[in-house]
């Protein structure tokens, strides 16, 4: 008998403060790591230099992001910082029904919608090596105001709070490694009982 | 503030059918990985060709054994094919307590009896791709009659009733690949947010 692959993918929600460097984790866990599909947000918000429509976010209209969730469209959405994030439900189930993984960048809010809903996801929070070091990527980021980056710091430390409500926690303080251990958790993930026992004979 | 490391290491408990190769893919596995300690247990049965003392098991005398028993000197202990296999307590509170993760190569009854003493410990078992290439890995080893080659296979397919109750299943098809996803299991299960609330600053 040739073992069966498992047939499902596996929803992995990554939360972290703003400035903690996800969407670089993100970039060298996708370029690293096959079967994964990225799910890109739609926010309200105003794209920053170098962001793009359709890869960084799905950048939208106050209007239409609240006609989505009339139209019951989205797995989750929430409001931070005065706009919009949410996260579509039709290309998710599409994935994971196709046995790919789906890789969802949220915030602590959206992702305890998640986990009501879908408490077989994998939660993982990514934290800076200390707040100095947040600091000081959001001063380096240089796309926001001093009042700003005072609120991001301030949110972050409230984000943290939620930490335990996570199954894993990432230090990003190098990028490669970080990554290393995302894969790593996705690979243990993948080995759980679970989620493997078509691989057993006559059980 | 620099990150402490996890100061406590993991136990981790690895089952799986006789002839299913776990001293293989241990052996792999203590090469590719460090700070990993591996439990030597005591036993009574004798040795196999190749087999040392103080290596693959600690070969003692019934009446030794017994008076572990008494001496309360076992984390767990078990009757199996007619001979006692038993793990000591003393080294694994040592390495643990140093930061030294632990890896107890135990069957079915001793891990429940683990599992019991300590729920955090982490645990695997390891299938073969089929009971056909098991029996084929047992008559290769051409170690035993026909009748222990049997009654081993047997033993397995009561042994698989035990699988749901471990964490993580590996199927050793490959070598390199099996030790591959143990190792992966240990990095995500020391990435554990319960393991790692000490990386956080204020929380």
């Amino acid at each position: 008998m040739t073992p069966k692959k498992r047939t499902r993918g596996q929803l992995i929600v990554l939360s972290g403060p703003s400035g903690v460097g996800k969407s670089t984790v993100i970039a060298e866990l996708l370029s690293e790591r096959e079967n994964i599909y990225f799910s890109v947000s739609f926010t309200t918000r105003a794209p920053r230099v170098g962001e793009a429509d359709g890869v960084h976010y799905h950048f939208v209209t106050r209007e239409r992001f609240e006609a989505m969730i009339d139209g019951d469209e989205l797995l989750e959405y929430a409001e931070y910082v005065h706009n919009y994030y949410g996260t579509s439900l039709r290309l998710i189930r599409e994935k994971l029904d196709a046995g790919i993984d789906v890789l969802l960048d949220i915030e602590v809010q959206g992702a305890a919608k998640v986990r009501a809903k879908c408490p077989d996801a994998v939660f993982i929070f990514i934290v800076p090596p200390s707040f100095e070091e947040l600091s000081r990527r959001l001063h380096r980021r240089a796309t926001d105001q001093e009042d700003v980056i005072r609120g991001r710091l301030q949110k972050a430390r409230e984000e943290y709070r939620e930490i335990p409500n996570y199954d894993y926690l990432v230090v990003n303080d190098k990028v490669s490694a970080a990554a290393a251990e995302i894969i790593a958790i996705l690979t243990a993930e993948g080995c759980r009982t679970k989620n493997r026992m078509n691989l057993v004979e006559g059980v």
